[in-house]
């Protein structure tokens, strides 16, 4: 079960061009979307505390993502 | 404007120990995980044409996500 629900994600497989998405390619989608959300904002969280902060800003998402890959 | 909601992208940052975070750092973060499953998305459509299908199933995403990192 994951936080982000999967009727967005199948509107994004639509929106890139897909005619057909099986419901398990949704969830599966769904599920890498909520992995990588859960590894940015654990890395954005030690970036925000390593500069002093306990509120995570935008900045800190930014810097996280651009570590990552 | 994303198709992704961002209150369950909160709720991920809270899930990942998050005290306080600011609304452009949900936004930010809602922005990334939809270019990322846009990007994932249309890599999927290729492969799964590539392999004559019209259905994206889970096996495209997986192998997309594969190729993308």
């Amino acid at each position: 079960m994951t936080e982000i629900p999967v009727a967005p994600v199948g509107r994004i497989l639509k929106n890139a061009g897909a005619s057909r998405t099986s419901d398990e390619a949704k969830a599966e989608l769904t599920a890498i979307l909520e992995d990588y959300g859960l590894a940015i904002a654990e890395d954005a969280i030690n970036i925000a505390k390593h500069a002093g902060r306990k509120t995570v800003k935008a900045e800190d998402i930014e810097l996280a993502t651009k570590l990552k890959y």
